[in-house]
């Protein structure tokens, strides 16, 4: 069996939407309001063209402390034949700022006028000696700011459609204006369903789920210019769910309606408008956001009348409404593909346009050729190269559009990309940030949590992308990181990462710094109840293990005492389960999926697990010569050095931070 | 005699203050707040790094519809050979997030979930069956959406000094937040002063200056996320000015003077500092901008009485006082360049960085060598050239600033650039906002503020420069924009502009379309006091001539018909007096600087003129080839044959607007 979703392109969607609108005439600027012309004014968007009233300046102005004077009176001066000029008929002392007396045509700065013997000064406070004397001829009209040079009264100050700045305002006051027509905000109703939502703060039970998509989406309708009502949480009851948008339809121009996951049995929304209007989408072929649900529904409660007695809607008082999917990423974006050009429309300015960018892959992409999918990357320049990185495509983790650079699109009609292919990204953030951003790839340490913190105070970003510290390895080779953590251990000479990178990334000047030292050690629940002592206990079978995925330090740490202790791998349950971070680990154990997992004290203390220590690894930066050297780099090498940062990380339990900032390798 | 200001070198006059601030300990993050997460915290700048406190999702929930399962009992299942799982202990239905039971650890999606005979449906409605039968196995964890997979319990969410965006809100209720902690926003208090100023909406006399100033850095003070005071204007008055600055030393972290402008009589802003406090710097070697004053003053009003008695300032107490100059244009651009990373540096949030571009001067600049000179320029793409074209440097001229696309700046040590030298352009605009630029050049006419109008409301935005029809062609030949108004008669054909196009665009094809048909005529003050009747009256020694500039249309009109009547142009007074536009020449006449002039009809009644008119004229649009195909002048290309512009265009006086859209030539 299966439950069709009528997926139809993104394009098509937004067509039929906009189609209804207009048809409805609901693709227009909403309306306007005057409001007074202050600060609060800022952000608004023109509903008129701004002419200007009067001029400015509106007189003819002096440019410069000085005297006004006739030009003609001035022909003739020169350094070797002084003139004289009269105070009063023939020199009248201005303030820059000042009008021009009517027979003065310009000004005369107070630098360039003598002292005449009986002055002895023309400081500020002696103003009015009986002459003053020149020894250069001015041109007419110098030194003055004739009426009109900023604005000249009739012309267009500003078009309509305009987002307002601050020196707008100035030059809007300055046109004679103190009000300002400018759109209304668009009101847009935001109302969560779901009986399994719980709102922020409650205490939570397995199967709540926190209500926080309502919050997103209110800050992203504040920050396209609308007004968002956050509703409160209405339970899976069509008949209450139906009569909160029918209430809600009435002081609104929009109704988001925040529905279940999916195509899951909770999901009213288009039975919803269905019942109150015209259904227009259910289902568009973009990801993430799949079950999007576009319609318009009647403003009053006659709609449903209407159809009982088979008649059409009334197109007069029709309003939107959005079926927002339950995912907090799709619902995020589905704020941003469907909502952002209406409010856009509504507001008549254009509408908002990521800058984008070339970038390059760093791993493959699957896609669905059906559809518009869109790949939150984080992106950082590593030497000349613009890389974008994928990030997770889990609908859930709304973490990955915080740590988001931007989106890349593959098309409809695509498969995916391979690594190293060039993608177009939209960028939320300037490229100037994004040359601030010191790529980490390799192993995951709690530590770089710790220094993310503190390079974002000496003005750098830290993306750091966890692929286990032989990934890292690669992944420097491949010119793709500015630096990786790792802790890879020599089975054979028991040294830490020199002989890998050698290995992993031959003829590559590197330096290598050493980050912390660290206890690798079993995690357990607390109690230990399946009583676990040492890495013999994993063969027994009654234990659960979760491992680390291939290629990680801990993993090789783990098979190279296995060997040592000649145990197959394939004797310990759980041993190909992988996770990709400790953290990862340790909430496995958590949560009772794993009875036991190799890492580190800090992780299992997070998570309040017992820690059994087994080992102690060092764990440190590698990084490329050429980087090591950047401008880009500088601020980490100076947190090693730090105090305040050796002070926090030792308040990490498990780790050694006497061997911090040691230098292993120096190519 | 002269007045000196201590211009010290921007960098120094920086470093000045951040010592001084750093002495007084108030380079640092001001203090804190924790606010309730809502939509309203937007843009405000985290306090504090924010750490999980709780996981997310906080439990192993559903990622399907389906039903929940051991991995180990689909083992098997095979397409030729079905497994049935029984309800209850094998098989547990459960909605997309929903918890899976303690035993299962993978869902089935119903869509591969096959109905029973007993069955009939697995529809929504019946989701008890008595089992359920499957014809593939899954891997463990397939479909489930694992404890933590968004968030770890104690990992970083968020660094401190982030501005926060919509999705962060997300994430941070996600980690089990209900508040949050952000920097407090800086308190400033703007005060104007000077006697000559009058607030917005007053009736204007001469010498009257409207005060917006404190309006535009209220506003940029807001959006830099501080919050401003606006207090009432304060005459030039030492004592009070020293009363007010106290009282808002009080209640705020910064006081910003507002003075009067430059070296004037009236600019009391470094005394005023001088006595409160402590002056660091007195004039900074930049355009615009020179006159600013920096300083530091007590919060309490000890600090003159201290002084009285020989103490230093009490350093525990202190306050920045910033003397703003009087100049629209330096005021605001003394915020961005003083203020703006003093409000960073409170609210712990890195400074604002404009993006940059390198692009092409279109003319030459001249700058003072020992200044940092920041010039406002429009920029445009023009084929393939980035273009930077200075606007009006007037400090005074704040639409100049309304119509910068971006700053280059001309760096201390440098005299100035070429024409077709490469700038560093920071850009106040998108560069997609830019690519959907039209850079037009050449002749003025009012229609081109209309048409800006109309094109902005389809995703255009029209720059305009006014160089005459010339310097049109010229600059088309240059490729410096994309098409130029022109209305150049050939003396000899009475023909327009293709002569003249062969002429200074040789070997460009283009198009060319005519925009309007319009009368030019003498512009007289109403009444018309002198009795000017046609352009013999121009040679009349009392008749005071104001002239288009070299190149300009009417120039050449001009000249054309005072060769023909063979009138030396030495004889008209005021021949040699040249503005750049049209309403230029209108406001110099309606000031009283010149009796007459050449121009427009639209002009004149603009500026509330008598227009005797004299010819009529073509005006026409010369488009170069490759842009006339381009996409991005394709609206233009519509509007001329849309009948709304046609309209608003015919109501303007003096306008025929029957030959617009004509192609006049296509090569």
């Amino acid at each position: 069996m299966s439950i069709y979703l009528h997926d139809i392109p993104l394009p098509e969607a937004q067509a039929r939407l906009k189609q209804a609108l207009q048809d409805a005439d609901l693709w227009r600027v909403l309306g306007m309001e005057s409001i007074p012309l202050d600060e609060n004014v800022l952000g608004r968007v023109t509903a008129e063209p701004i002419w200007a009233k009067i001029s400015s300046p509106h007189y003819h102005a002096s440019a410069m402390d000085g005297f006004a004077v006739r030009a003609i009176n001035t022909n003739g001066a020169l350094p070797s034949k002084p003139i004289t000029l009269e105070i009063g008929p023939e020199a009248h002392y201005v303030d820059t700022g000042d009008p021009l007396p009517g027979w003065a045509n310009a000004v005369i700065p107070i630098e360039n006028v003598e002292s005449l013997d009986e002055l002895g000064s023309l400081a500020t406070e002696i103003r009015e000696p009986a002459s003053i004397r020149i020894r250069a001829s001015v041109a007419p009209w110098s030194h003055v700011r004739p009426l009109g040079e900023d604005i000249v009264a009739t012309q267009l100050v500003l078009p309509a459609g305009h987002i307002l700045r601050p020196v707008d305002l100035g030059a809007i006051a300055a046109a004679g204006h103190q009000e300002i027509k400018v759109a209304r905000k668009p009101k847009v109703a935001i109302l969560p369903t779901g009986t399994e939502l719980v709102p922020i703060g409650s205490q939570l039970k397995a199967g709540d789920i926190l209500e926080y998509n309502s919050l997103v989406l209110a800050a992203q309708i504040k920050s396209m210019g609308g007004e968002a009502t956050r509703y409160p949480i209405t339970k899976d009851d069509f008949d209450l769910i139906c009569q909160r948008v029918q209430e809600a339809a009435q002081a609104h121009d929009l109704i988001l309606l925040n529905a279940g996951s999916s195509a899951g049995a909770e999901d009213f929304s288009s039975k919803v408008v269905e019942k109150l209007g015209i259904l227009l989408v259910h289902g568009v072929a973009v990801r993430p956001g799949h079950p999007v649900i576009l319609g318009l529904i009647n403003r009053n409660s006659s709609t449903e009348n209407r159809k009982l007695n088979n008649l059409a809607p009334d197109p007069s008082d029709l309003i939107p409404i959005i079926g927002v999917p339950g995912y907090p990423v799709s619902a995020a974006l589905t704020i941003d593909i469907f909502v952002e050009p209406l409010i856009a429309d509504w507001l008549g300015r254009r509408p908002n346009q990521l800058p984008t960018e070339i970038a390059t892959l760093t791993r493959k992409i699957v896609s669905p050729p059906g559809d518009d999918d869109y790949i939150r990357v984080a992106v950082g320049k590593v030497g000349d190269k613009l890389l974008a990185a994928p990030l997770s495509r889990g609908a859930g983790v709304i973490t990955s559009l915080v740590q988001a650079d931007g989106l890349a699109l593959i098309p409809r009609g695509t498969q995916g990309f391979e690594a190293g292919e060039q993608v177009k990204v939209h960028l939320y953030r300037s490229k100037a940030e994004i040359e601030k951003t010191i790529f980490c790839i390799g192993s995951h340490d709690l530590t770089l949590d710790l220094m993310s913190q503190f390079l974002a105070e000496q003005g750098r970003r830290l993306a750091s992308a966890n692929v286990g510290s032989q990934g890292g390895l690669i992944a420097l080779r491949r010119g793709e990181a500015h630096l990786a953590g790792s802790h890879l251990l020599n089975p054979e000479t028991g040294e830490y990462n020199i002989s890998s990178i050698r290995q992993y990334m031959p003829n590559i000047p590197v330096k290598v710094v050493a980050l912390v030292g660290r206890d690798q050690g079993l995690m357990v629940k607390r109690g230990n109840p399946k009583g676990i002592k040492s890495l013999e206990d994993l063969t027994r079978s009654e234990i659960q293990f979760v491992n680390r995925q291939r290629g990680a330090g801990t993993r090789v740490l783990l098979d190279y005492h296995l060997k040592l202790m000649t145990v197959a791998p394939e004797r310990i349950v759980g041993y190909s389960q992988e996770e990709y971070t400790h953290l990862g680990v340790a909430a496995a154990i958590a949560s009772g999926r794993a009875d036991c997992g190799l890492g580190i004290a800090a992780a299992a203390q997070a998570l309040d697990l017992e820690f059994i220590p087994l080992f102690q690894e060092r764990y440190d930066l590698v990084i490329p010569k050429q980087f090591a050297e950047a401008d880009l780099l500088a601020p980490l090498f100076g947190l090693l050095a730090e105090s305040h940062f050796r002070e926090a990380v030792s308040q990490l339990p498990g780790y050694d931070v006497s061997v911090m900032g040691t230098i292993i390798l120096e190519d």
